[in-house]
């Protein structure tokens, strides 16, 4: 077993702790995943975890419902340093109680890779302008379950792998396929390759029911407060709405986006189901 | 104009602090109302707003945009009392940086006014075990924007004026018919009325879309730790689930909400729009 780490001065708690800044995850290309699920989620996605913190003043029931993980970091040769619980404290992310804390190494989140994970007639969401890590992470949360093939992040921040993005996806994105780029080049990217572009726009009058999401289809999802820039609203791009019968005039970005997968998803399973009755 | 309060010991400033207090909301039947949106659309929802405190700082701006609001009050002869802002923060919630605080009535949530206001052939969502009252409010503004036309809240807590629910739920809490019951009341209910009920259960193996939602229907959503009780498994509700293809094995919860309801919608505006064409 390793040796705890109790000084404050201790070089691998000083990095983990400066991991907490934005500016020191895009320098290092390195970031923190906080919680037993996240963590593994990652692994199981390819991501390269360096090392692992362990709070030793974790308590037995919760160390043994890690087992599953620390065999499997065990088996990967994954270093798990135990640290005292108050410099524990110090790389842990606000009130979260999480008993462990990995560094990982970004990911290859290339345009290349992206591609080659692609399947042959996607189902992708762009989201532009997304501010808040927490929504970009619940977009992610409903695209892994509605089985998205792709996200594509315009104008979303340089800071992918922040801890609230993380938490909120429940570490799915670490799962689903993903590239940040400007929001002319994924405009580019899905012309060039006939992908239809369905934008959600608040103004729009035709319901979102009324387009067919069985070809290969983009869904694009703008901020509450900002919406879409103007190159998402006119050809190729069809405006779509998700109609608002009450009183308040918008659904948070993540139920929107959950609406619209769900009934990509919808009419790709009619299709799917209907073809082999033929 | 009112003389504005200044003192710490004014009572109605004192009356006010403390209905940040869940135990004082429920022996006052009164409670705070946060914002202007959300004060505006209590009023139009019929709630009695019985005073209103303005930050006495609130800057010209703030102030102009609050003039339709403020219109409506003084015609409804509504005291808008100047709060110095010291004190005025002593009654703001949490770090909201609202510059107008409600103090409201109870509106009555009779299980006679919520039948009253139903029409004949009404989507419901039920809610069970649902605690957190941001998850609330949450599923509120998705029932509001998909024309829930009425919502059953069963072991969801006393305390439905939470100022959480009413922030996430964007005022729609006042505007959506509710009720708040025991869940074997709500059950019988539903079944004597014959309003057929869909349960989300993630272990079901029948997707949600195989369900036909034009007739009475309500559509039972649990909390994501502990799931539907009972009563709510067998005949007469059938299970339903909201298909699940990535590594996350739940959506949260309003996000599974807003799923079912706005296929409910779409498959009741199919038939609206069927029908005229007969």
């Amino acid at each position: 077993m390793l040796p705890e780490i109790v000084s404050p001065a201790n070089p691998r708690l000083k990095r983990a702790v400066k991991l907490r800044e934005s500016r020191a995850r895009r320098r290092e290309r390195r970031f923190l995943i906080d919680g037993a699920r996240e963590i593994l989620r990652a692994l199981l996605s390819g991501v390269v975890i360096e090392e692992v913190y362990r709070d030793s003043a974790a308590s037995r029931a919760a160390n043994e419902s890690l087992e599953p993980l620390t065999a499997r970091l065990e088996q990967e040769r994954v270093a798990v340093w135990p640290v005292a619980p108050p410099l524990f404290r110090k790389i842990a992310f606000g009130d979260r109680n999480e008993s462990l804390i990995a560094l990982a190494a970004e990911p290859d989140r290339s345009w290349r890779r992206f591609e080659e994970r692609l399947p042959e007639r996607p189902l992708l969401a762009v989201l532009e302008g997304i501010e808040k890590p927490g929504n970009i992470g619940a977009v992610f949360r409903s695209a892994d379950a509605a089985g998205v093939d792709g996200v594509l992040l315009a104008g979303c921040g340089d800071d992918f792998f922040h801890p609230n993005t993380i938490r909120a996806s429940l570490g799915t994105v670490f799962s689903v396929p993903s590239v940040s780029a400007d929001a002319e080049r994924i405009h580019g990217w899905l012309t060039g390759r006939e992908i239809g572009i369905i934008s959600a726009i608040c103004q729009e009058s035709r319901p979102y029911t009324e387009y067919d999401y069985t070809g290969a289809t983009a869904i694009v999802l703008g901020s509450e407060a900002d919406g879409l820039t103007e190159r998402w609203r006119g050809e190729p791009a069809r405006g779509a709405v998700v109609p608002m019968l009450g009183v308040a005039d918008s659904l948070n970005i993540s139920n929107a986006a959950a609406v619209f997968f769900y009934e990509a998803r919808r009419q790709r399973d009619s299709i799917n189901r209907a073809v082999p009755g033929e």
